[in-house]
């Protein structure tokens, strides 16, 4: 049966700053990506509309499902599958299970960043300039269940945060994810305990974890530079 | 002091069919100005932003503050200033000050729709169309607070939409506002009952009031008809 809802007022704010986090593995390889000095990388969630914008934009088309490449697709999600000579000036579009998903959700934000642990400090950084008085970080999750390891890299980048800029507000979730990446145990070896890395362990991508819980080696953030308004014909 | 939040998932899911309700004046004004013909309408909340876009797309820039035309701007916001000769084949940016931010919060819904009183049928038709599951009003509001005109435009267009499907299911937020539009004093008295009425009377606009509640006038909807993907860099 249809389902008619009605919102007597839209969402109470538009976020200021959001920074969505998907360690394993999103995130992580847009980072990557821009790093090999990729020009533009467009994220979309369905399969079906990733192909058509890749096709508009002659881009590299990038993504996976439940871990695996797509049929059709150039590449996988891996961080570790690219190399400069070809990502380098050209541009890509990138399909993921959570990821994407989760960068459509958040797509109301003022400012929209891609953060991991790889570039915790940098999103540190990025976010507190552009920020005038919220950061909201966007864990993807998995499958529609909470994920450790995106917790973990919010944490991560929220302890930079704090290192940078000596006090915060922190809501009880953003208390949450900092004790956890303040824990004895260490960032990386909470990410090795999340589902999502067995996951990827028993496909193979071991080296891909270990790669996404190398805290700060990129200095680089994806950055949203233009947030499209709605046309309506 | 600035506040930090951790989102553990991303907003529950992505709306399938949004339609936005901004019964005076944003989603009235923009059902005229398609019916003249207009080619494109791009919906911003900022008016810097607004002014930004209208310059790189050589748009008409139609918008208010608190009901009155903003400086520089084409056009105020009133569904009764534009001519066929005006907009035809033309291109608009609309800035106004609760409408334009209920379109921005809806951002990630697979599709957008603008309903009014005015076109309360054809937006129940088209929304019948797209939607396969959820079908979710929008309404705009007035500077933060529930607007009484939204309910009633919403409740319209959920009445055109029973009468269409026969059944759907009615959140109680759905069957509030279908309540109102079945009243005995009828949707049009009631918008002239709402607080934004009464300011838009006292600035000398009774005669959109009239016209805004002229319900199913029209037969043209407002649709967006492509989601931009966030490109990052």
């Amino acid at each position: 049966m249809l389902r008619l809802e009605v919102v007597f007022l839209p969402p109470a704010t538009t976020p200021d700053v959001a920074v969505v986090v998907d360690v394993l593995r999103m995130t992580t390889t847009a980072t990557v990506l821009l790093e090999l000095g990729l020009e533009e990388l467009a994220v979309v969630a369905a399969s079906e509309e990733a192909r058509a914008v890749a096709e508009r934009s002659e881009a590299l088309l990038i993504g996976e499902r439940q871990g695996m490449p797509l049929p059709g697709f150039d590449h996988g999600n891996s961080p570790l599958e690219f190399t400069r000579a070809e990502v380098q000036g050209k541009r890509a579009v990138i399909c993921t299970t959570n990821g994407s998903r989760a960068v459509e959700a958040a797509a109301n934000a003022r400012h929209l960043l891609l953060g991991a642990l790889i570039n915790d400090d940098a999103v540190a950084e990025r976010a507190l300039a552009l920020a005038t008085d919220e950061i909201t970080f966007v864990c993807s999750g998995t499958d529609g269940r909470v994920s450790l390891e995106d917790i973990v890299g919010a944490g991560c980048i929220i302890q930079r945060l704090l290192e940078r800029t000596g006090s915060a507000e922190l809501s009880d979730a953003a208390r949450t994810a900092l004790l956890l990446a303040e824990s004895a145990e260490g960032p990386a070896a909470l990410v090795r305990q999340a589902t999502h890395a067995a996951t990827l362990s028993a496909l193979g991508f071991d080296a891909d974890i270990e790669f996404a819980t190398r805290r700060g080696s990129s200095s680089v953030v994806g950055e949203r530079r233009w947030r499209e308004p709605a046309r309506f014909s």
